[in-house]
């Protein structure tokens, strides 16, 4: 059973005069511990930046960046081939600039964590899991690396002994491998559902898939997204049903501490 | 007399598959003691910011960011409007992009110098220097800024006590106001005249403005640019000659530590 | 007393993943006669640009190109100094994109508006004017091209004889020299106020300023923003209201041809 | 035999300051008989084109769109994952933008050359290159595909029934295969053999593989790029050994015409 439990959110991911999600940042920011720092090349500018650290920072919340594919038209969401010296250096730059927020507003760098098409080559592709990994590593040794416990990525972190921190996705649906299904859903989802599933994943470590089979599942962040509709109910009511089942919310960093 | 002067020189202002100059990076960084990295915004990329920060460890050479306007197209040398606090937040990201490489280098940030458009917009405009010595010091105290010795962002650095860089352009001409004057040249400019110009401006402190009149002119870093034609030449030619007459050159934070 | 009028909306003002406003492109395509389509360079992409450009084919709406600065980051609002012909280099880019998608669906290009800083630059700036309105002209004689009554737009496609829209604008309010006053608004405009205003400028040609004071207003379009809270009630009361009252809606060519 | 031939050339591959290949855009379009236009999304802004287009106008050369993937950084040779609909509006985007300059400058868009990844993935992609013929058909008819002779695209457009050109690649290697070799060369090519590559080519139809054997070529164009060491004196060789060997060069439009 799970008592410590992190629960993070993609942050600032808007560009210029668009915004993504219905939810204000402040409202969201009060609800989690972790954030995901959108780093300018699948959305965010230094502009949204700036303001959503300073929240994070406001509120107690454990800063990471959000390191995406160079790619603002498909909001990172579409793979790139090209090398892994490349997307390294894509990710450090985007780190960069956020741990740089960070300082501004005192707030030290938490975690990285990949967004969508290069999270998703991340687990599936060990060699890129470990040049990011052992990059990462050799700048900060203890920069935590946000991924699937089903993946590449977590299984390279574990290898080179690099602080992991695995995700449980509160609004995605599970597979029967243990990988996220990607689904369209129809209209928006029920907040109370999500939390029952979240409760039940931090007591027994199970989720029942899109199959209807329970298969285990370990983590130590719940991830929802800021642009699901309702996202705020989502995390009002993880939060809620979690606390008041005795799990504490916390950062990552101090998820794993306890671990 | 000044008999330690800095010499720096813009690097990595190529975009992707796109180089600038035709003098190799690796050559002119052994000429020089401090470099600014383009950044991204209006040059640079995180492939060259990562290949041109290793040679400045690899060769001494002290470590800038060079942020410029989100413009790639018109290479940072158009004037946007906008708010100070949007510049601020495009440089502190810029200088974080290069810190963070620094870091994986291991070298340390030593200054910023704005690019083109935003640095001459700095040196007449004293709120926005304001801005952006005061953000950037409250992130490093320490962060040398590089600027004109006739411009605001001088006045500014000098009255709020941080620590600043006057600049002398080898490569550029000056008019009697002691600015830099922008003319059109024919042709690739004679090294050695260069060459003496920058040593009577150590030995004298005096250069003579296009209208040939002798002005006074005080400055603790040399600046040429890596695409005036014959950048490699004009470089060898200050250093043969400044070393050859006993002038030391290194990075600007040597020489500000024996001024 | 206006018997026909346009009403004009800027479309497809999203980027990738984002979109803006809250009204649904279809409904506000069934209450308009003109749709300026963004084309890339401060909003819209070529997927947003192919969808509504199609809706505008299947409700008859006037097709218009809405270049703007390229600075997607400042949705096209940030002045950018720079060449009269390097401007109308990035409007002819624009226009083609737009008209390219036209050919595909089978509709024509009626006009060009530029957008946001371009517009009020090219509004105060009578060369900018002049080189644009000829370069286009060249191109296509008939190429409309909207504009503020009182700005140095109009006064040079008239003496140029080119075809020229003057717009009023619906949801912003008016200065007693005739010019926009941007004014930052609290809420929802009242959608009944803002159609009466339209029928009182279509009827009597007159608009009260926010200085109280009634003045003469001419125009051949009512333009009101798809990201104006309420638009899509916005529309909707000024399309009822005017043909209630006799006025009949119809694209700027065919008002043009009644004149 | 052929006795009249297409000679064609990447052009305006530069972006804002920078440019690409060492020799002056208007030797090489006085050289060649067709230009492929960078349209922006790989290299080319609206200034390039401007200027570029041009010279085609002046040197009676054939007017094609270069499209490529939305990649400045990559140079349009990273493969991006995504929808067909996607690409072909991306393309259609282009295309128009280098049309309405054609329209400017008096000469009517002869081709279409999608650049680099998006070539590549065409000519192995069926369903791509049918999406692409079928779109760009039903906007005009007359536009010619550029492809390669062993592709899908080949096939597809003989299979429609749309006109399309073959071409062959005089500085790049081919396999047993028929298919382009990526070979990294050291150095500059060779000119003269070049020339006398391309001269059997026509005569001929045949050409030596890397692996030492001959295969038959068919082809309809001639391509070389601007930015192979020694770009002119490759077009130059080209030209003259053609010229001198009775095989006229004529853009491509003249070519089919012939067939």
């Amino acid at each position: 059973m799970q008592k410590i439990i992190d629960l993070n959110c993609d942050m600032g991911e808007g560009f210029g005069h668009w915004v993504l999600g219905e939810a204000p940042d402040e409202d969201l920011m009060a609800l989690i511990s972790s954030a995901n720092i959108a780093a300018g090349f699948h959305a965010g500018d230094p502009n949204s930046m700036d303001r959503v650290i300073k929240l994070a920072q406001v509120y107690g919340v454990g800063l990471g960046a959000h390191p995406g594919y160079r790619d603002l038209q498909g909001f990172g969401r579409r793979f790139i081939q090209t090398t892994h010296e490349e997307l390294v250096n894509d990710i450090i730059y985007q780190v960069g600039a956020v741990r740089e927020f960070g300082r501004r507003h005192g707030i030290r760098l938490q975690h990285v964590k990949p967004h969508g098409a290069l999270y998703m080559e991340a687990a599936r592709n060990e060699e890129l899991s470990r040049h990011m990994i052992e990059s990462l590593g050799a700048i900060s040794g203890d920069l935590l690396i946000y991924c699937m416990g089903v993946s590449k990525t977590y299984e390279v972190a574990k290898r080179l002994g690099h602080p992991v921190v695995r995700e449980f996705y509160a609004d995605r649906d599970y597979g029967t491998d243990g990988a996220i299904v990607f689904t369209r859903r129809v209209g928006r989802p029920d907040p109370e559902a999500i939390a029952q599933k979240c409760l039940r994943a931090c007591l027994e470590g199970k989720v029942t898939t899109v199959e209807g089979k329970d298969i285990d599942i370990a983590f130590e962040s719940i991830c929802f997204h800021s642009d699901t509709p309702g996202a705020l109910d989502i995390g009002r009511a993880i939060r809620a049903t979690l606390t008041e089942n005795g799990i504490h919310i916390a950062p990552a960093s101090a998820v794993l501490e306890t671990a």
